[in-house]
């Protein structure tokens, strides 16, 4: 709250970089993230805005801007910090159960949390708005996507999905999440999560095998594509 | 354009009946679609209001809230109308190849009509109307699902896919469109959405086989947990 308004950095003796204006000060974005943190708990995304948050930071809008050009970017700060905060990555050995796990995470995180609750808010800006579908395509999925991409690769380590499958698992594992959030379904609803997670794992089955529980296969798939198909979430433009 | 300002009905010797004054003139209801559907493609949804499609439907404008509440209903009935002109259902006899065609097919109409480039607006207005979010539900979902719920069925019955499995199956298959369409990806990405389509069929499947041209297993699977499983779709308010 008390952090100082940052003064535009004089022309100093390092180098011009188009960064030097960028580097951040711990104390005053910690400040700008609890202000934030404390709007989106008062007034939900509608009534979120920079210039309400850097009023409470006692933070100057252009460093702010600088840090985070959009409403968008802000929140996604916010969120991405709660969310690390209240969900635990699952590594239960078994892609179904983690899956279970994580979704039954997710959605009491979108239900109960102000910045889980104003996730679905964000989706709706960026169907207007070019700039919060870039925020939400390039800093929000790639690093969302990031942490359940590794719960996968791991699946096709222990031989239970065919890692060739992984983006596609991934794209039909969050619009089903999407689907429920955005449709106002992401009650706790045990059996159509497990369902879903059991499907998922026969999917992207790499044997015959229907059930979750059963021994995974010996041999450990490699991580191909990934790289490539991660660059299909950047913006096309 | 022509349609006459409706008169009130006056008392009749019918029974008064709740449906009287909400029944339709074909004609009026014709031309407020027409009127609705230009307005849509030179405006958008932005652009799009029960107001201005009755001025230039020559409507009165109780007449069109008694037949479409909001302007997501009166955008919903246009979307409909669009999606069945432009959409054949696909029959081919795979489940995979099925999903594949109305996938293209789906992304194309997203893409290149008014009414499908609107799409993504309404699921924006649903998250923070709740007269948007409930005519997505009970008048969107139900009647949109119910062509892909006889998809997915007909292949439970080839043997295809277990039908216990459906209704999750489509929550899977949609979200993974709603995704595509929500991050601006709705290019026609052929193999993603042929992978997708294989990763749905084996999800669903109903033995081990792999490949969903495989010949079809012969016993028909009954059309279980349909109806309770539809109600997951109404409001639980």
């Amino acid at each position: 709250m008390a952090a100082a308004r940052k003064p535009k950095p004089k022309s100093k003796p390092l180098a011009r970089r188009a960064s030097v204006g960028a580097r951040r000060n711990p104390d005053s974005e910690a400040a700008v993230l609890a202000a934030a943190r404390g709007l989106l708990a008062e007034k939900g995304y509608a009534g979120f805005s920079i210039d309400e948050v850097a009023r409470r930071a006692g933070a100057g809008k252009p460093t702010i801007y600088r840090w985070w050009p959009t409403k968008a970017d802000l929140f996604i700060a916010v969120y991405a910090e709660d969310k690390a905060a209240s969900i635990a990555a699952p590594d239960t050995g078994s892609l179904a159960r983690d899956l279970a796990e994580f979704t039954r995470a997710l959605w009491g995180f979108w239900r109960e949390t102000p910045s889980g609750r104003a996730f679905r808010a964000l989706v709706a800006e960026a169907q207007a708005s070019q700039a919060a579908l870039d925020a939400l395509r390039v800093k929000f999925l790639p690093e969302r996507i990031d942490l359940l991409r590794h719960i996968f690769a791991r699946a096709a380590a222990r031989g239970e999905i065919d890692a060739a499958d992984i983006e596609t698992l991934l794209a039909l594992y969050i619009g089903f999440n999407w689907f429920h959030l955005l449709t106002g379904r992401v009650e706790d609803e045990v059996e159509a999560i497990e369902r879903m997670a059991r499907i998922i794992v026969r999917g992207g089955g790499a044997g015959p095998t229907r059930a979750p529980e059963a021994a995974p296969q010996a041999k450990p798939r490699a991580r191909t594509r990934q790289l490539a198909l991660q660059l299909t979430l950047l913006p096309e433009e």
